[in-house]
């Protein structure tokens, strides 16, 4: 699937310091993709890109992911507007995650449930873990 | 695994918004963490957990994963001594996703190649990709 649009993996010098991008995509065929608010630098979502959404991210400063479960490309926002518009991407250092840094469109409400970040629950830390943990909603 | 250590899955709507806690591990038995700097907001790194990984983060306050070429359980920066010291933990929608905010110890350095966060390179965003991309290095 990424033939031809990105290049092929180095060696672990070149991959990791290197100026060529080489993006590593998994045995299905996709790479994580972390998105921050351009301003708050908040975590709003992670999703997947396959070689055609990360493609389509890069050229049109929009991100597309992968979604798993319906199997296809997603423009994210599409129907609800909420697009996110990318300002900055960056790749990891061994070059299989990306971080996107972007604005959301629309109502600025990134995650399906309408919350602005998909992250809007915190685990607790400190005390031993249990089946009985609480979560608290922001 | 996780076997008596967190909760099991619940429906949909108890997963999304309910306040049990209730991480889902892939096929492999593990859970993508994303870190960011307590202080700055800046993505560091990202790893994978298991189970075990997540409990000992959870109770240590301190950063575990998994080790995915090793195989092992990986207590971040044991060896460097730059410790991942964790401040907030948070979970996403569909729980699948962990967010956490940390300080780095010792020497402040996240990245195996002594960069402070692993995403030092930035990709072209607004042109056609091309394999002949060029990443800019901070």
């Amino acid at each position: 699937m990424s033939a031809g649009l990105f290049a092929p993996r180095g060696t672990t010098e070149v991959v990791e310091r290197g100026l060529e991008f080489q993006p590593k995509f998994d045995a299905d065929g996709l790479i994580p993709a972390i998105v921050t608010d351009a301003a708050s630098g908040e975590v709003l979502m992670f999703a997947w890109m396959d070689a055609q959404a990360l493609a389509l991210t890069l050229e049109q400063g929009v991100a597309h992911f992968h979604s798993r479960s319906r199997r296809k490309l997603w423009r994210k926002g599409e129907e609800s507007g909420n697009l996110l518009r990318v300002s900055e991407a960056r790749i990891d250092c061994d070059q299989d995650v990306l971080w996107l840094k972007a604005t959301v469109e629309g109502a600025g409400v990134a995650c399906h449930t309408g919350s602005r970040s998909c992250f809007y629950r915190t685990v607790p830390v400190g005390a031993r873990p249990s089946p009985q943990i609480r979560l608290t909603r922001d």
